[in-house]
């Protein structure tokens, strides 16, 4: 059986997250259906990351086994058709046989969108959280430099029955800002539920003049499970890319 | 019991249509969610029209009973809160006893949204279809004057069990061309299911060549019900707003 790799676009919005869920409308779900009519049997489809609830994503990366070769190019053609308008797979490609999308998967970048006054539209900053602005600018990009490095993020996410590894490496936390708003990009080997989001959140906590920096550079030092640190809101979240160590892709890609 | 008309905005990709439906994610079904839960009770949400599963709206609006007072900028911060991302009301105001958002309205303005490419991201162009550019335009346009007027709009609906009343008005048609698309916008004392949709896909049909705009007098002059007319894509629909000939509200409208 052939195995596809595809990278996938969604609008977060109207998706109760990356998986399957009974009776509720996810992205794993979506694809599956539409994968599955293509193949003409149930598929499973493996995603690099389980994006939350209103989570977004640019480029998730995702695997599938289909019964019969097909060509990426009408595959993509298949999916475009039958795939609703918040949910786009941008490429499909033929992968080694071994490839495993959350399991090889060596970094994710993510991108945490926030501005500082509510749209008077729906369609419009959909992708952005609207917060209070941060007026301690300097102590936010401190603190932002101590979320850099190899560390116990126990911290940062929310306590998973007996899972022990918790350390992560987060490569670079860039903190950018706009005339209305900010942008975080954060980039790391991986992330655990909500760390990005708890991050983002801690940032944010000091730049309102709540915290100092020396209190996030204490959670990374000292990680304190269930530490109260307000999560920030799903909508600013999009994951914005996946990184592999190695090519997993054999035939050429195809665009949409 | 105090009635309140609310203007509505909300981008239809997420949504089964505007009418509730059991176990589906609608928009009359999410506004009587959240304001049940403020009213403490259940309460039903009348809107000015039903519009289909992907249509979008910046100006619906709504009428409902609430079973006791709250201030309306009160009652919009509630439900800002409360409300999914891509649902909005945008205004709430006290209306008179006797307001009905269905019966009272005199007029309501679409607006189709079209464009010649896929956009590659998802959260791009949501409000707008991608169809084929049409070539022939000055046939398009003589098409869309025929569409003007009073006149029987069976040709434009699907049949709908013994309702009689088809004569609608349309006030008026406008084509703008765009760079990359065009925006048509229809102004009319009301439209039957699929009439906007049927318009457009009839004047892109004119558009396209395969018909003369003749065809379009001759469907407005001799009703066909079920005439073989395309229906053009959801995604492009939004309807802008609802007119009514009275001052409706008598406390004053509070915006969002």
């Amino acid at each position: 059986v052939p195995r596809y790799r595809l990278v996938v676009a969604y609008l977060g919005t109207g998706f109760a997250g990356w998986q399957r869920q009974p009776g509720r409308r996810t992205v794993q779900g979506e694809l599956e259906r539409a994968l599955g009519r293509i193949a003409g049997a149930p598929v499973r489809v493996v995603g690099a990351g389980r994006t939350d609830a209103g989570v977004h994503a640019a480029g998730q990366v995702a695997h599938v086994d289909l019964p019969a070769a097909i060509p990426p190019g009408g595959l993509l053609r298949a999916l475009a058709a039958l795939l609703p308008d918040d949910l786009r797979v941008r490429r499909a490609a033929v992968a080694r046989p071994d490839f495993h999308a959350r399991c090889d998967a060596v970094g994710k970048v993510y991108v945490y969108r926030m501005r500082w006054r509510r749209p008077g539209l729906p369609w419009v900053g959909l992708r952005w959280a609207v917060v209070r602005p941060p007026a301690a600018w300097d102590a936010l990009l401190a603190a932002a430099g101590h979320l850099e490095g190899r560390f116990d993020a126990a911290s940062f996410t929310v306590p998973d029955h007996g899972r022990a590894a918790t350390v992560r490496t987060v490569r670079r936390v860039e903190v950018r800002r706009l005339p209305w708003g900010a942008r975080i990009e954060v980039e790391g080997d991986g992330f655990l539920r909500y760390q990005v989001r708890r991050m983002v959140g801690a940032l944010l906590e000091v730049g309102w003049g709540r915290r100092p920096p020396e209190w996030l550079a204490d959670l990374v030092a000292h990680p304190q499970p269930g530490a109260r640190i307000a999560t920030a809101p799903a909508r600013g979240l999009t994951l914005e890319a996946v990184r592999y160590a190695r090519a997993a892709v054999v035939d050429s890609d195809a665009q949409g």
